[in-house]
């Protein structure tokens, strides 16, 4: 395998665009040698047509077959071996440790789904049998499944180019539901995310899969994005990445003459609230684990804890002190492109010079072409409150301490949250005791709750929300990490009075999937009459 | 009870808006006594205030407790009696026998979503367990479950005045999910709806629920409902009603600054197709299938069937004969309001001046305000598919029949089909061998497909799917009738490291509520350690 800058159109490669781009290294600033078209309206057009024509097969696979799929594109990705991380490693500046560590889990991620499938359960499918001698009217028999929804467009987001690029999460979740899928490679990577590209077309070939399954398009331009996005025959759309491109596409897929969902996500400030007892005991312990999520990966992930909450007090200057010390002592690595280093050091700026925000601490920086200083800086409650603009994301490695004079204004800032991926706390038995109030108000902003932690690391299992309310992402109602991210690529239809003959398999009477339905209201794996 | 003309905010009454407007009897035309005030801009905020106020509350019942509420709604929606079935058949048209049946369905939807809290098992509870020395990361216990989304506005319908208004589907799916509900009565039956929200009040107190948990609006201005979607602490809509309508308010919905679901459930042409041997050997009984069930109500069901396909043939003659001999029978009701009757009459002339359209049949029609004749018209597949005007709803007892000539053209009307509702086969089993690539087809197209029967009588059960692509409403991945629909009110929240007594009762480790988690994929009723 190696990258040759073509798109790869059902399992064809093309590169006829005329407007081209380079991947530059962002450790060195230094531009890398292969060029790269961007795809052009008529390249992405045959890929969601070509997407469409296999949907009509694909989506009749069997989950056993669509399962062997997943785990062969894993494969795949596998035999890539050195070529994809240092190639990987070149595009983003990621130590190649991360990088080992992240195709693990893209890898896993795909094994997830594989299972999920080989289970099969996840179709929910529900069963309401005949009286036919109902009185006043016979009751029809009636049975749901979930269906895939059609071709989806996926987006590459730039700060993970493997777990959340062209065979990320999103890709994963959309092939296992039975959806082809069109992916936009993000143009930070474009020869990661081809040769991955290649790795599944290599695993569509050799599965029996139609090659319209999968189709990667390149492309900088906005209209590359937003020509999937508009394109009739695509019916879902998949997207990690800034709060303007994940509304910029969210309006584009309203305004179609048949608008289709777009789950975004776009982010987040992620709240941590350090309640009174655990700040008295393990001052030191929480302010060194702050230090090490803010900073960890350059700050470069939606989980970042862009915030964090004390009420004032000797231990939240003891907290401080400790924090700044701890930061003091990082030092911070190149950051994933130039335009990321610039506006991280545009939001830090403003931070700075924002009335009534200390600068606490700052980190060093790597001698490299894109690293930033880490900061820390600090405000009170009221500022906070005050100053929309504090609650803003800034990606990278800096937070904001927030110190609250009382509970009340600490939930004060709470009720005042937008929408956000994680919330923490950090509590003994005792605080969470005394704070049930402010778990209700969290509850309510965020889509996952941690105690103890830090919301880095997001850990891939069926019980994940990697979501939350508006303005984290475009859609609460499902997850963008775990099995129920399967969810957004399907949807429920019912099957009335239907002859067996007729019945998909998940729907027979002799149930020979061996799934669990819901049948007369029971979940059960029996057999129906 | 009595109808008053005021609006029912958080169990008080309220009646200070200057506008007023009064319910019309649709059979003889005439005006009906009571006069209704359009709730003003602050009566709507106070009741979505009051809603949000309640929600902290209301979330935080037991599903116990929820479903109890249910059942005491249904129980005083009966203590209401007569005076209820006679004010709605005042007001709408349609018979008492109808509304009888009506009343029984809306109190049995409120006892089926009462019945699945007292499950427990749909909150989708998910469980996760600790590895804390999985190698190289320790895994997190990490547990998921659905909670309520926030206070939801809901539309009532004109054409269904008990089962899809102020107490049907919408209210007691959201109720149900552990949201509060601002409702929006339908300006065609106010006082129908005014008696049932009395219901509702009556049963938030008598079950100890916070007043805020229901509110009635009433209104015929388009201010009425935009001030509710519009109202920021609205956080997810029900509707059920026209495209125009269901159109307006999902753009109004996604442009607010933060943008939120709508679940609008807006009209179909249904489709039937008539597969040859089923034609060959059923033709007398489809035909008098069909004109039943586009007459039924008036013709005043989102599932009418608007459209039927046959292959030409000596069969389709006699069908086509059939069908005129039956509808020529029929005589045609009052319809619900002048203002359907006239977009009707509209909507009929305009297909008769339709070139290349046949006008087969004319029913009779009562001798009242608003009824009209009912009609059967017929093309050919070419002119179908040539004139898209030709598939779109006409509300009321009309339909299509489209005569194709091949079995190809017949596959060509359901590929440029639209989202519908549901589409029907009528077939035998050798039709439905030969007619796999039609299935095919229309599973891609509707939320219910059906054999053998008509898509008129939406059955309420766990299985159902009333919902379908777009056009028929605005989010496919839903329904409104049956217990699916909870979802349309819920999100998935993750807990993660959380202490026993911090987790929501549903995902605490010994299992208090006795229901299915997925703990570690297995989906399982026992406890977990």
């Amino acid at each position: 395998m190696q990258v040759t800058g073509n798109q790869i159109i059902a399992n064809n490669t093309s590169k006829s665009g005329g407007n081209t781009f380079y991947a530059t290294n962002p450790t060195t600033g230094e531009q890398m040698p292969t060029e790269f078209a961007e795809a052009t309206a008529d390249e992405i057009d045959q890929a969601v047509q070509k997407a469409e024509e296999a949907f009509v097969t694909y989506r009749k696979k069997s989950d056993h077959e669509r399962a062997d799929f997943l785990d062969k594109i894993g494969e795949e990705i596998m035999n890539l071996g050195d070529t994809l991380l240092e190639r990987c490693h070149q595009e983003t500046g990621l130590p190649l440790g991360r990088l080992t560590g992240e195709r693990g889990r893209t890898v896993n991620q795909l094994k997830l789904f594989a299972e999920l499938l080989r289970d099969g359960s996840w179709v929910d499918a529900r069963i309401d049998t005949a009286v036919p001698d109902r009185q006043p009217l016979p009751k029809p028999d009636i049975r749901q499944m979930q269906i895939a929804l059609g071709p989806v467009g996926i987006f590459g987001a730039s700060n993970f180019p493997l777990a959340f690029s062209v065979a990320g999460g999103d890709t994963a979740s959309a092939l296992a539901a039975g959806c082809t899928v069109v992916v936009k490679g993000h143009p930070a990577h474009p020869g990661t995310s081809e040769l991955v590209g290649q790795a599944i077309a290599q695993a569509v070939e050799a599965s029996g899969m139609p090659a319209g399954t999968f189709s990667l398009v390149q492309g900088k331009s906005v209209e590359v994005g937003m020509g999937i996005v508009q394109h009739p025959l695509i019916k879902a759309v998949g997207f990690t990445g800034s709060f303007r491109g994940g509304k910029a596409l969210f309006d584009a897929a309203n305004q179609r003459d048949e608008p289709i969902p777009v789950y975004a996500e776009m982010g987040s400030i992620n709240p941590v609230f350090v309640l009174p007892e655990a700040l008295q005991q393990r001052s030191d312990e929480i302010a060194e684990g702050w230090v090490g999520s803010l900073t960890l990966g350059v700050g470069q992930f939606c989980t970042n804890p862009g915030v964090l909450i004390t009420q004032k007090s000797d231990n939240s200057t003891q907290f401080l002190k400790t924090a700044e010390q701890s930061l003091n002592n990082v030092s911070t690595d190149a950051m994933l492109t130039e335009q990321i280093s610039k506006a991280y050091q545009k939001g830090a700026d403003q931070m700075e010079r924002t009335d009534n925000v200390a600068t606490v601490a700052k980190s060093k920086r790597a001698d490299t072409a894109t690293a930033s200083e880490g900061y820390i800086f600090s405000t009170n409650a009221q500022n906070f409150l005050n100053q929309p603009n504090l609650s803003e994301e800034v990606f990278g490695p800096s937070s904001l301490h927030v110190a609250a004079q009382s509970k009340e204004e600490m939930l004060e800032v709470a009720k005042n949250l937008e929408g956000h991926l994680t919330a923490t706390l950090h509590a003994t038995d005792k605080d969470l005791e005394e704070y049930t109030d402010l778990v209700a108000i969290l509850e309510r902003k965020v889509g996952r709750l941690l105690v103890n932690g830090f919301p880095t690391g997001v850990e891939v299992c069926h019980s994940m929300v990697h979501g939350g309310p508006y303005p984290a992402t475009t859609d609460s109602r499902t997850t963008s990490v775990g099995t129920l991210a399967i969810k957004r690529f399907t949807r429920p239809i019912s099957y009335q009075n239907f002859p067996q003959n007729g019945l998909p398999t998940a729907l027979k009477n002799d149930n020979p999937l061996r799934i669990f339905r819901l049948v007369n209201g029971k979940l059960t794996k029996e057999l129906t009459s």
